[in-house]
C-alpha cells in the first residue's frame, strides 16, 4: 500500500519516471519525435521516418515471418528485438502506450538465443526470438504490477504469470510492458499513473481498451504480438480501435494464473487471456503455442482441450484432416449470420459499409460456397443488464478501495462502469446465485435462437435473376429447403462505431454481448473512416430506438461528429458458438483467402 | 408451499399414500413381502423367491444384455418394464427406496416402444425399451418434485429434466422415482415424507446417499440403471454401500437443467449427474448416450467434449483407434496410484483389506503392464474445510427455509453438515471470492502433487527377488529410472468403511475430496464384509490420528461394531484427473479383464 504521506501524484511522477528511464536505456537510443503540436493526427506513419532499413524490415514482418527468419538465424534476435524496442520507444512517444520498456533483460535473453541457436543449430521453441509484449498487470517476477491503481504502484510479482513462463518457455522475448485504464474496466486506456493512451490513426480518438496500450502499440508496429484480457471487450475495442487482429477465445482454454486485479475469485464473468497481433496467423500461434503445452496439467482450471485448428484447413485444401465447417459434397460450405445492428445502438455509417463491403466481397468470390442469413440478435439490451450486475457483485468495494488507497481521483469512465450502472450494487450471495440463474438462462435461450437459425432466409437469394449484396438483400430473399443447417458464425460490429473521441466509449454491447455468452470472438480490420467512401455526408434515415442510441448517432452527426472520425480503422467481428473458436478460426481463413487481404485496402 | 395449517406429519402421510396407491397399480399385483420382523438382515434374495423365471431373468440381466436382446425383440418392452416395475414394487417394501412407481404411464410407453420396433423393424434408439430409475429431484412434468423436503412436496415439474428427455429420445422407459435425504446432502436416504431407506445387504445399515433409493433399489435389481446426483459423494457413497457401479463425471459434461434442490445458481462447487448401474457396461452407456446427442447445443454450460471411450480399448486390443494409456513399446501400460488412507480417517480393515485383494489380484495378473506406487495424500483435511465451507455459502438460509416451510423437524444428518461444520455461515461476495481462490489454489497444489507423482518408488519392485503385495511393499521397492511418468489413475477407498450403521455416515473426505478436485471417479464392488476373510478380528495396531479417526475406529472397534456390518459390501473407487473421464473408464476395464470378474467374489 502506498503510505499515505505521498500524494498520488508523486506516485505518477515516479512511474512516469521510471518508465521514462528505461526507455533511455534502450541502445541504440530512441530518436525524438515532434512534439505533441507538431504531430499529425494520424501518427502511424512516424515510425517509418525514425528507424533504419533494416529497423523497418524486421517490424514491419508479421510475426509468422519473423518467426522464419529467427528460427534459421536470418535474423538474429538481438536485432528484432533492438528494433522492436527501440519502435516502442517511438510508439509511447507517440501515443502513450507503454509502462515500462526492459532493455536489459530482453537484450540478455536475445542474446541468449542467439547463442542457443548457433550452438544447438535450431531454435529454442517455437517462438523462438519473437518479442512478445504484456499488459502491464500480467505479472513479472520481480516487477512491479499496479493494475491501473496508484494504490497499487508498489505491489510486486513474486513470479512470472503461467501465460509468460509458457511463452518464455516457447522461446520468446519480453521486452515491453503496456497500458491499461484505471480499474481495468474501461474500454479506453486512461488512468492516473500514466495518463491517457491515444489512437495512433488520429490521436484526439481513443485506442480503445482496457488493452488500448496493446492496441496502440501493434497498431505502430512497435510489437508483432501482445497479450491482452477481455471480460467486456478489452481484447476487442482496441484491436478494433487500431486495426489490428485480436481474439477473445472461450473461457478456460488459456491459462490467467499471476494477473492482478480486483475481484479475485469472481467467476461469474470469467476474464479471458489472447492475442492482439499485427496478423491473423499471429493470433494463432499465441493460442496453439500456449495449449500445445498443456497448461492444464499446471492450471487444473484450464479444459484439457487441445487446439485443433490447422492453417490451411479453411483454405479449400482437401488435404487437411480437421475441418469444422461442412463439407456437403465434399467441399466446405460456410453461413455466415450477419448482425447489422444489436437493436439497442445502431453503428455508425463506417461499420456498416464495412459489414455491406466485405459481404458484397464475399459473395462475389466464393458465390456457392458462402451464403449469408440476416441475425436476429435476441435482447441484447437484457444482456448488458446481466452482465453489468455481475461484473462488480461486491458493489464495486474492492475496486473503490483501491480507488480510495491512493486518494487518486475517480477517472469518467469508472464512474460510468460502476457509479453509472443501475445494476452495480452489493449482492447477497443468494441474489448472485439468482442474477447467476438469469444468465444461465440468457445463454440457453440464445443457444435456442442459434439452433433456430436453420429458418432464416438465406441471401443471396439462389435462382434468381437477381443478387444483391447489403442489409436490404434479405427481403429478396429465399428460404432453402433442403439446406437447413445452423449459422457457422456471426459477423458484427465490434462497436457502435469506429473508435470514438476520447472518453466517449459508454456501449460496450457489442463487445460485452459475447463475454456474456462465453462465445469465441475474433475481430479483424477492414477499411478506415474515408471521406472518399461518404463516410463524412450525413445520414437521412435515422430513427432513435432510444436514449443511448441517440447519444452515439448524436456522437457522429453534430460537430465536430464525422469528421473528428477520419482515419480511424474499422474493424469487424466475426463469433463462433461457445468453444468453436477452432471453428471461428476457420472461417476467418476462408474469409480472408476469399477477399484477398484484410483490411481490404492498405490503412493510411 | 405446503399451507400452514396441515401439519408436516399429514403431508407425509399424503406421500407415503400416493407411493403406495402407485405401486398398488402394477399389474400383475406386487407380490406381498414378510414383514418387517420376519425378514432377514439381508434382504437381496428375496425377490427370487418372489418373481417368475422369466422376471427373474429379466431382471438379473445387466443392461447391456437387456438392451440387445430389446433391440432385436427377443424381449418385449412391456415384458420388461412390468419385470422391472414388480422388481421395484419389491424392494420398495423391503428397504423403502422408492417414491413412486409409474405403471401406467410406463406400460403405455412400453407398447409404444414394442408397436415401433414390430413397425419399423429397428428400435427407436439406442436405450430401446430400457428401463430407467429416476431420483426424486430430477424433474418429471407434470409430477411433484420435493427434493426432500415436506414444504416443497407440493411443486411441480414445469418439464421434464434434461436428461429425461435425451434418455427418451433414446428409447428408454421411466418407470420408477426413488428417494433421496432432506436437504438432499446427507451421505445417507432419510427425510420425512418417506421416512428411512436401508441396505438391502443389511437392513440396519445405511444405502449411503443422497441417491440411496437408487442404489438399494439397483441392488434388488430392481433397475437395471439409475440416475443419481453427486456432490460430495451422493452417487458413489450409494453404489459403494449397495455393492453396485457408480460414476461421478467431471463437472459440464452431463445435463442437469430441470432438477430441483436448494442454492440453484450456485457454482463454487458444481453438482453433477451420472448413472448408479448393475453393470461397468451401464455406466457407459449412459454417458455415452447423453453426450452423442450433444447436449451442449441445448444447454451451454455444457462443454461439447464429445465421449471418446470405446469398450474394449482398454482390454489390450490394437484395434482401436483410441486409447488414454501409454504405449511404449505398443502395448498398454498403467499406473495405479494405490491411497490406502487418506490420512485423516483410517479405513476399517474390509476396506484395506479390498485394496491388498485387488492390488495383489492385478499383479499377479499383469505383472509387466500394471504398475502401483503408493499416493500420498496431500491435505485431504484442508479440502474438507474448503469443500465444507463452499456447500452453504448463504448459511443454508435456503435449506432453512425449506425445511421451515412445513415445520418439519430437522434430521440429525442435516444438522450435521449444515450446524456442525464450522465453516457454513453466510458469506459476503468477497468472503466467497476468496474461499474459491483456496479452491483454486488446492486444485493447484493437487495438480502439482499429481505431476510430481513420477518420481514416486514403484512396486512391485523390478528385478529382485521378492514381490509383495500389500501396504508394506512400497517399503521394499525402488524407484524406476526410466520410466518415470506420473500416475494414470488412483484407486483408493469410497469411505472410511463399508456402509455404517444408520445415522453414523459422517465423515464424507473419501468422495468429497474428489469433488473439490472435479475428478471423475467411478465406485465398483470388490467384495463383502465376512468373519471368514478374518474382517470381526480386533485390530492389534490402530492408533487414533485424531477425534474424527477415533470415532470411525470405534463405530467398528466396540459393541455392536464389526459384527454389525456383516454382508455389507465393500467398494473401491477409481480416481482420474479432470476430464479424463474416459482414462478412467479405460482403466476400469483393463482392471476388470484382469481381474475376472468384480465383486471378486460373487455377493451372498
Amino acid at each position: 500500500m502506498v503510505q499515505a504521506q505521498v500524494p498520488w501524484q508523486e506516485v505518477a511522477k515516479q512511474a512516469q519516471q521510471l518508465r521514462d528511464k528505461s526507455i533511455d536505456q534502450i541502445q541504440p537510443p530512441v530518436p525524438a519525435v515532434p512534439s505533441p503540436t507538431e504531430l499529425p493526427l494520424n501518427v502511424t506513419s512516424i515510425p517509418r521516418k525514425l528507424l533504419s532499413e533494416a529497423e523497418l524490415k524486421i517490424t514491419e514482418s508479421p510475426p509468422e515471418e519473423l518467426l522464419k527468419s529467427l528460427a534459421t538465424g536470418e535474423l538474429s534476435s538481438v536485432d528484432v528485438t533492438t528494433a522492436f524496442l527501440r519502435r516502442a520507444g517511438i510508439a509511447q512517444k507517440l501515443t502513450n502506450c507503454v509502462t515500462e520498456v526492459l532493455p536489459h533483460t530482453a537484450i540478455q535473453r536475445a542474446k541468449y538465443l542467439d547463442e542457443y541457436l548457433a550452438t544447438h543449430k535450431k531454435p529454442i521453441g517455437p517462438l523462438h526470438g519473437l518479442p512478445i509484449s504484456v499488459k502491464e498487470h500480467i505479472g513479472m517476477k520481480g516487477l512491479g504490477h499496479n493494475g491501473g491503481f496508484v494504490g497499487w504502484w508498489d505491489h510486486v510479482a513474486a513470479e512470472d504469470a503461467h501465460i509468460l513462463q509458457l511463452f518464455q518457455k516457447a522461446g520468446c522475448v519480453l521486452y515491453v510492458r503496456t497500458t491499461q485504464p484505471q480499474c481495468l474496466m474501461h474500454l479506453e486506456t486512461s488512468n492516473n499513473l500514466y495518463g491517457v493512451t491515444v489512437n495512433p490513426y488520429n490521436r484526439t480518438l481513443t485506442p480503445g481498451g482496457s488493452s488500448g496500450g496493446e492496441g496502440a502499440l501493434v497498431a505502430l508496429k512497435g510489437s508483432p504480438l501482445g497479450i491482452g484480457t477481455d471480460i467486456g471487450g478489452s481484447i476487442r475495442a482496441p484491436a478494433a480501435n487500431c486495426g489490428v487482429w485480436g481474439f477473445r477465445p472461450s473461457s478456460y482454454r488459456l491459462p490467467l494464473g499471476g494477473l492482478t486485479a480486483p475481484m479475485a475469485g469472481q467467476e461469474q464473468i470469467v476474464p479471458v487471456i489472447g492475442p492482439i497481433s499485427a496478423s491473423f496467423e499471429g493470433c494463432h500461434i499465441f493460442i496453439k503455442t500456449l495449449i500445445d503445452q498443456k497448461p492444464w496439467l499446471d492450471d487444473p482450471s484450464l479444459l484439457p482441450m487441445p487446439w485443433k485448428y490447422t492453417p490451411g484447413s479453411g483454405s479449400g485444401s482437401a488435404s487437411t484432416n480437421e475441418s469444422y465447417l461442412r463439407k456437403p459434397d465434399g467441399s466446405r460450405k460456410l453461413k455466415i449470420g450477419v448482425l447489422w445492428s444489436d437493436g439497442v445502438v445502431q453503428p455508425h455509417p463506417p461499420v456498416t459499409r464495412a459489414l455491406r463491403e466485405l459481404t458484397a466481397k464475399l459473395q462475389a468470390a466464393c458465390p456457392d460456397t458462402v451464403e449469408f442469413v440476416d441475425w436476429t440478435p435476441y435482447r441484447h439490451d437484457l444482456a448488458w443488464d446481466i452482465i453489468s450486475s455481475l461484473y462488480f457483485c461486491d458493489g464495486a468495494a474492492q475496486d473503490s478501495a483501491a480507488i480510495a488507497s491512493s486518494g487518486e481521483p475517480w477517472l469518467p469512465l469508472s464512474k460510468f462502469i460502476i457509479h453509472e450502472q443501475p445494476g452495480v450494487k452489493e449482492y447477497s450471495i443468494s441474489e448472485v446465485w439468482q442474477l447467476t440463474l438469469r444468465r444461465e438462462e440468457y445463454r440457453a435461450a440464445y443457444a435456442k435462437v442459434w439452433n433456430e437459425s436453420t429458418k432464416a432466409k438465406v441471401w443471396p437469394a439462389k435462382d434468381t435473376t437477381t443478387t444483391t449484396g447489403s442489409a436490404s438483400a434479405s427481403a429478396s430473399a429465399s428460404t432453402s429447403t433442403e439446406d437447413q443447417y445452423p449459422v457457422d458464425v456471426i459477423l458484427c460490429p465490434v462497436g457502435p462505431g469506429a473508435a470514438p473521441p476520447l472518453e466517449n466509449a459508454r456501449y460496450w454491447g457489442y463487445t460485452s454481448q459475447w463475454n456474456l455468452l462465453d462465445y469465441p470472438a475474433l475481430v479483424f480490420p477492414v477499411t478506415q473512416v474515408n471521406p472518399a467512401a461518404k463516410d463524412l455526408e450525413p445520414e437521412s434515415d435515422y430513427t432513435p430506438l432510444n436514449a443511448q442510441d441517440e447519444r452515439n448517432h448524436k456522437l457522429y452527426s453534430s460537430a465536430p461528429g464525422r469528421a473528428s472520425y477520419v482515419d480511424a480503422p474499422v474493424s469487424l467481428q466475426l463469433v463462433g458458438r461457445r468453444y468453436e473458436d477452432e471453428k471461428v478460426f476457420e472461417a476467418m481463413e476462408l474469409i480472408k483467402s476469399a477477399v484477398g487481404q484484410l483490411p481490404l485496402e492498405p490503412f493510411r
